[in-house]
């Protein structure tokens, strides 16, 4: 039995490597973090299959969270889950609107989902220079309707919504269309803890970075 | 499109409805609404052959919450994403110790992680009726060894942890050892998209519950 922190997540990750290898799953060294903390979080290698990377998305994503990135997230569980420590060391933060009185007002009135207004909220007040979408496709497709009419692209997009009305779709959409770095997870699985996980491996990324420059 | 969240919502459990038929899956009605909200919640009908429900799950999960039932979470994510209103019209109460100081002092000092601290901090000081584990093995671990050691069993435990390190090693000794009535996950898969969905879906019967009794 294993019961040191730092035991569990060695040997959580040996089992890791040698199931993407059993299974014969390969990707760019540079991705590898963060496909290795998808499996981690959720417990499922068959997931990695539907992980899809732009090829700029590591890059941008570590460089904007070094210069102090702003986070929206559409949800609290993806807000709450964010390594806020690491995100303050690097000078970042972290937008959440759904439970915003204005937001709740504006989707009640239109009859929209929340998720869409909250996206909107974020765009016409805020520079938001990652967007990360675990758990409402509409988030996902209000932000690529915005982009599409003119609102500035983010540095990165964090794709992955669930479900299966619209979630498969807008995600298919996000990578046909490319309107900025993705990171996405093709199919209808998706949710926040996947989203969270792709964040602080991210953070986790950006932290070493600064470390090894600052050696 | 559907941009309407009920309509999303009604047309979601119509689809989910069809791939549990199609699947051939059959659980008994009772817990058919816990089934499809973790369907939901993942976008992923498999996760549903894992799915184990002790016979007095739904009816002491209910009675408890009718009753304003304390819950522990193991985790930040669980907590955040629980119906808060839901649960406060129910007179209930969310715990987490996951960031305590005390909890994180005894860590530190044991080695242990602090789910478990967390855990033991919650059974000294406080009544739990469910406990639910979404994201932490040893969390269950704990439970499980304090119950076994006398601690009073809780009215239900949600023990859907997530991981390759435990996580389908102390599920399976919570079905076995049954310290109290339990819905789990098989396996590796878990986490605290499954966990919320659970204890959301079972807040959600317990209400209706109560309106069906009041009119």
């Amino acid at each position: 039995m294993i019961l040191k922190p730092e035991d569990i997540e060695k040997e959580s990750f040996r089992i890791i490597e040698g199931l993407l290898a059993k299974e014969g799953l390969n990707f760019p060294e540079e991705v590898l973090p963060l496909v290795k903390r998808v499996i981690h979080t959720t417990g499922d290698v068959s997931i990695a299959t539907d992980l899809v990377f732009h090829p700029q998305a590591l890059s941008e994503g570590i460089k904007a969270l070094k210069k102090g990135a702003s986070i929206f997230c559409d949800v609290k569980m993806v807000a709450s889950g964010i390594n806020h420590k690491g995100l303050a060391r690097l000078g970042g933060k972290v937008y959440c609107f759904i439970d915003d009185e204005e937001v709740q007002a504006k989707a009640q009135k239109t009859g929209l989902t929340r998720a869409i207004c909250a996206v909107e909220k974020a765009l016409a007040n805020n520079e938001i220079d990652i967007f990360a979408i675990g758990n409402a496709p509409t988030a996902l497709l209000a932000l690529l309707k915005a982009v599409e009419e003119g609102a500035p692209p983010p540095r990165l997009i964090i794709g992955v919504p669930v479900g299966f009305v619209g979630a498969a779709e807008y995600k298919a959409l996000l990578v046909k269309k490319s309107p900025a770095p993705y990171i996405s997870l093709l199919g209808t699985r998706g949710g926040s803890t996947i989203a969270v996980a792709l964040v602080n491996a991210l953070i986790k990324l950006a932290l070493e970075d600064e470390n090894s420059q600052a050696c």
